[in-house]
């Protein structure tokens, strides 16, 4: 294996962002910037349509204190997109016009930040590379709130999200008890296929401030079993109900439940159709069986998934190290992998993160769930070692860089990159 | 004045909760706790109704550190209510009563802690007792995020409020940009009749990563002007558009906006009459007019003011002094007063606040709007001097006691009080 490439690099991100991403990013740059086998740092606006579309930035251009703030600045800082390239056996001109691109820029790295399908993209430029035999080395930096890649003991970003959830979840509870009146409340948590993290809402369950209920895309959801778990919650508790469900839940037949709500027929006072999330379509079915009490539905939204100010430090530390060892690992001949995370304990018990690496091919391809048996048998709630698994995860304030008390975050001059003269 | 006033206290909580009124209980019940006039604290549960109806809680049954954490713990410890006394000429039955509770626990001193109305109730309760000739020091403790309590530079909860949403729309706004697509996000914040909160977003965009547009309800809201904006705005930065609205905006008829979109005929699939809120309301309006463009309509609901995450020290140690204070006056003589904030600049231009008294009529019947010069002249923008307001307000990142690195907040034993002996 050629230990000694030399070229330039590109870094690039997808699909939805996260408060954690640009940390990962940062120790791409940083370490890149700093190694003498790379010669110039490229970032690919939006994604791999950056690449198509010759849109780089030139990285090295960036003041370092500037670049450093990503550690703490939330949402993709290079943009993101959901591009997806087509098949090869389909239209190759994609990857035609990436090999060009490489080519011209003496690309030589790539580092791809994102989920399950930017590995597949990822896989997909690494097979062509090597199909066409361009030397190129490919790494995929993970992250996603939703926790669902294979291979990795957990994905940066779930960590900060969870974090954000769990003191959300806390403040909620309190919130919504402090009438002496029955409130139910529900809140609506990112995650269409996998819930975990609709499930950290149940370490603050675990403090004492939680949802009594929380229902999961893992386990079947039953209309009936759930009015009959509210009513049972409700009459326990002086008609105080607090219930957590991940967006992606469905009944047995695999109908989502926030599609129960839509009617084709109903439009609203502009003529538009009523599309509710999941949260307001249960409102509305529990309204028929609490009539008069107060029934709140929350949707968390984007917040969940961008809020640095919630950020688990030790997040942000491993994402900035799983992007600072996939240049490591690349400048020594790894290629076509994705970077992982193994879970140690030491001999105080204490959690430890291990660097570990995961084919592309494999990640591209399977979505990790939580356990079955980590949830309970009535599947509304999360049995101990999911709090076990979670809580190392989240720990650490973040150290958020501030100026006149407010987040300072990183503001990149964005400069367009020019070829390398020598190609 | 009688100075040597022997007594047991109630303090008792009312209205919307915040993040940090449980600091100002905590600093009237630690400092009454630790006062030789006071002979007992007791906690009246949800308000004013505790009082009525003899649920009273012995603040001394509590463990001193247990106590300690309601400096970071969010939402009313003791219960709150929306009950409102009648006016006495109407019906005294509620009067008397409070004054049988007072005879029968001997209570010298009353501790209100809430916002308008809660300082109406004290209000009424202390004239009460002046005519019936009872000896009882009854001093307001302000808390509110909405900022509108008259007499005070501002009120307690609401910085804590602001710094949430501050923090929230930096982050919203770079979110809300990953995509090289067109995106219009609109953020609903609370506030009915004044828009300090919604304001508040401004310093978000003060940093740069903040709302294009801001409404509050001080000013009249025209849709044809609205729209305008957003085409404007939409226009020059390549269709991404932040807008901040607070719920309570109006057109020039005084009618509400978030009425715009109701429709008596209207009904979801479940039967119910549909009642969106004022985000999704403008959500509904614009797709109109930005065909294909994705609209996002974000409700921070109940997560504004409970967030005590995202606290603001500054907000937390002066509601503590409020209440602390309270105390400290009314042990000395002083009482039909609410405590209020003056600030000052000391000589090296740093903040600084001094504690003032206002008289509880005063504080019962006037609202504190945003002043009209503080908003730009179009009505859709903070002006430099509301910024210069709130930037000391929200100064300092809470120092909140964590376990398993979770927020640890109080769990009180809530032991039900039982009258003085002696009485």
């Amino acid at each position: 294996m050629n230990n000694e490439l030399i070229g330039t690099c590109i870094v690039a991100q997808s699909g939805g962002p996260t408060a954690v991403i640009n940390a990962s990013i940062y120790g791409v740059i940083r370490t890149a910037l700093d190694d003498p086998h790379i010669t110039k740092v490229y970032g690919a606006a939006h994604g791999i349509r950056g690449i198509i579309e010759e849109n780089l930035y030139d990285m090295g251009k960036e003041a370092a204190y500037e670049l450093s703030l990503l550690l703490n600045t939330p949402s993709s800082a290079l943009g993101s997109s959901r591009y997806r390239l087509k098949d090869i056996e389909e239209d190759d001109s994609d990857y035609k016009k990436i090999l060009e691109i490489f080519q011209k820029y003496d690309v030589r790295y790539f580092f791809y930040n994102g989920g399950n399908d930017s590995m597949d993209t990822c896989n997909k430029i690494s097979k062509y590379m090597q199909h066409v035999g361009y030397e190129c080395r490919i790494m995929g930096v993970p992250k996603t709130i939703d926790n669902d890649l294979y291979g990795t003991d957990h994905s940066p970003g779930f960590p900060s999200a969870a974090r954000y959830i769990i003191s959300t979840c806390m403040e909620l509870y309190l919130d919504a008890r402090v009438y002496d009146t029955p409130m139910i409340c529900i809140v609506e948590i990112m995650g269409r296929h996998a819930g975990w993290l609709t499930a950290s809402a149940a370490a603050a369950t675990y403090t004492g401030f939680g949802p009594d209920l929380i229902y999961l895309p893992e386990t079947d959801f039953d209309l009936d079993s759930f009015i009959a778990d509210v009513k049972e919650v409700y009459d326990d508790n002086n008609g105080k109900v607090f219930i957590a469900v991940s967006e992606g839940i469905h009944d047995k037949t695999g109908k989502l439940i926030s599609e129960y709500g839509n009617n084709d027929e109903l439009v609203d006072a502009f003529g538009h159709k009523q599309l509710g999330g999941l949260a307001a379509t249960l409102v509305s079915i529990l309204k028929d069986h609490f009539h008069g009490t107060k029934i709140r539905g929350i949707e968390f939204s984007l917040l969940q998934r961008c809020a640095s100010h919630a950020a688990s430090q030790t997040d942000i530390e491993e994402s900035y190290e799983a992007g600072r060892i996939a240049v490591e690992y690349a400048v020594h001949g790894i290629t076509d992998k994705m970077v992982g995370f193994r879970r140690k304990t030491d001999e105080d018990g204490n959690y430890k993160c291990e660097i570990k690496l995961i084919d592309l091919e494999a990640c591209a391809n399977t979505e990790k769930k939580v356990p079955r048996e980590w949830i309970n048998s009535e599947g509304n709630g999360l049995r101990k070692p999911y709090i076990d698994y979670l809580l190392p995860l989240i720990q650490g304030d973040p150290k958020i860089p501030l100026q006149n008390g407010l987040p300072r975050f990183a503001n990149l001059k964005k400069i367009k990159a020019k070829p390398p003269r020598n190609k």
